[in-house]
């Protein structure tokens, strides 16, 4: 049995630090780096990808749309060119400095308001799935599995890796709680390793109310960078599957 | 006897437009592409490089300060470290959007105040080169010969290609007559081409008051897009070197 | 019989020039100001406001979501709490800049995305007109008579200023045609004047088809600065309405 | 004995948090709030001064250059027409923010690369104040005593409140130990205390390597937000204060 852990990274902007990029890359083994669009700068991304280098860690592009303020987190009405336009500059712009730094970009996972976007509707996931495409054939793309993102990886023979959350709860409809309600984050460093031992070795995720079980399948589980703890909550999730004599390495 | 023609290109953003890209793409044989930082944007980069496809012409980054409502024409102090991540992240964006256009990236042409401080400061054109390198080593510069960036392309093995201009006039030391002065523009295309066929056929070029002749070299000769009447400028200069036997294509 | 004119202006942004805001400024009695949200910067503001001080036009305020590249045309989704502090930011920045020039600020007419929100969104109206209400409570707000607007100034004990269009056409069921039809443009003067003398003096449109009378009530008439011939339609209305004996004037 | 004590506030940006606004508004007697340009947004913005006003502490503007990445701390040269138009937007925004709080703003303090110009460049300075006072004309300016702002601030009848630091040593030339400098900053709250008593009660500033006592006149004293232990220092500098008799109140 094998598993990757991913962490969101680079999300500091100019003087503004935020996450604990230097503790999860000796965690994890993916990140996905901010482009400059919701979070990040050249200089944070560049120092991003030389932490990366050193950890060994495999790297992917997390694309979103153009707000800093609101941190891609907010819904905009891009048309088709102009969301194809900016995954494409921001794949772009973070796959070529990787390369500058002797590494190859492997995924690319959308951001905040987009990444709910190509989650549900097909006609952007094969417009933001045409922009990946074009950048490079080879790469990943991460997200849901069974998402309008996975179906339109396949139309394009795009590789696609499914993504459960190691710090998230689940609803008895699959969804995840919304970040508005009571007990969506798990912080509980335990808590989070039996969810991860649950996903990885049994397919499948108890729900927040405890009523259910769901099946789940995933290639990869994500820690939030800016969930409290993070750091501590990824390392006992990673002891946790390889006392378990899982592999953890990146997909 | 050879001679590219190059212009300024992809400097809308948004809703505003500026230079004339599609009538100088007939006429030019490179343009370098404003990469989001002082002008451009995703749409407009991915819109100019397909004009450039079309037009069969060779394309460059033009990276510049992070700097919009300046245009990038006032001097920032970035530290080396800043500077070559800007560098790095301009260069990687429009290099891999060109790839992804089927095109290759051919050079790269500082904007602006930076343009002016990779003329003459040692320091800062080192920064510059190594982050041009480290995207693709093999990128030609673009520049004033003897300039700062000619002496680091040299040393760092990257071809360098020396630039005259069509529009602008000369002073007795060599340098461009300033922009705050009258005649600094040349916007009569014969007088534009008399100059580009002094620059092309015998290698100099007579000073503004018409008292000297100065030696100058040049591979390529740039209009900027944003000189009244660039596009007939451009065309009086192709048809006049072409008269006179020069083979107008990229270096 | 009286009407207040209006135009858009100050839409340029750094080196980009949008409008013909001194030629608009001869003609219209009223202006809206880009905040620097969508448009305009410190620079376009103040210059504009010394237009129109020269010109003796009223001003006012036309505060956006923070997209420049999509010149706030694009649906953003802000919380009530940031589209609250917006506009307050806005609308402040404007006024005290108007008073720096010895002007008043007369209105407040929001733009793009954020007009058609808060003339449908009672609860975005309220919020908008609340940031406005704290700003200054004699300021008047600009929108369709009728709207979620309307309503929400009447609560805030705000005076509405209704407003229609002499460069757009109207649809039978009331609301403008869309951008993406042809004919929603009106750009011959003397269509403009014929539908500024129908709804300045008979308070009816006629739809774009022709088959109906729409009423339309009205105390100011919009032209459009980026509708092709702005200048020609502001003048062909103002002469046509003055020759008709209507008063020309700020509301 | 009088003195007022200040601090940088409202340096939040959309997700990321600078400082410990909250903390130092229970201390201090005035802040100093990011207008936009350098940090803060109009969401974080209303939020400190709501601080303020719950704090009772006076308000002021601390305007900057536009750059958000560098924080403001790196030079660009504007021309003056820009700077003046920079200054009065950002004065302008917080001032009208302010007043719709309830509050007035009672000062203006330049940031970063901004405030060492207008230290130094007596035309930079007088632009600086030509902006301020015909926003308000009541506005005080706080700076280094003795400075062109100083001077400017005289000229156009401003008042000018000159300002020493509780967390920053002194050389031997009256100048601010370099931020490069081993020993620059004052973190230890004892020194600071003993530094704020020199100051207010003796009028002088032992210097950095104690060899001399240096004259320093100020009728405010300023924390930097992003001081580590900011709030430990100023409340030990304001009880050291109190308790040697000064009174701690806004200038």
């Amino acid at each position: 049995m094998r598993i990757d852990l991913n962490a969101d990274a680079g999300e500091s902007f100019g003087p503004w630090t935020l996450g604990a990029d230097e503790a999860l890359c000796e965690i994890v083994t993916s990140i996905s780096l901010a482009c400059g669009f919701h979070a990040g700068d050249p200089v944070v991304l560049r120092g991003t990808l030389q932490l990366a280098r050193r950890a060994g860690v495999s790297v992917g592009a997390h694309p979103s749309y153009p707000d800093r303020q609101g941190f891609g987190r907010r819904v905009m009405q891009l048309s088709p060119r102009e969301l194809e336009a900016m995954v494409l500059y921001q794949v772009a712009a973070v796959a070529g400095m990787s390369r500058a730094e002797g590494l190859r970009l492997r995924h690319v996972k959308p951001h905040g308001a987009l990444f709910h976007l190509v989650m549900r509707d097909d006609e952007a996931a094969d417009v933001f799935v045409r922009a990946v495409r074009s950048c490079d054939p080879d790469l990943c793309l991460v997200g849901h599995g069974g998402s309008a993102l996975a179906r339109a990886g396949q139309r394009a023979a795009l590789r696609f890796v499914s993504e459960a959350y190691m710090d998230r709860t689940y609803e008895a409809d699959g969804s995840l709680t919304s970040r508005a309600d009571a007990g969506a984050l798990i912080t509980d460093p335990l808590q989070a390793a039996a969810q991860a031992l649950d996903i990885t070795m049994r397919g499948c995720v108890r729900t927040r109310d405890g009523s259910r079980e769901l099946p789940v399948a995933a290639e990869t589980l994500c820690v939030h960078g800016d969930t409290p703890g993070a750091p501590a909550i990824a390392r006992a999730v990673r002891e946790a599957l390889e006392r378990a004599g899982v592999l953890v390495a990146p997909f």
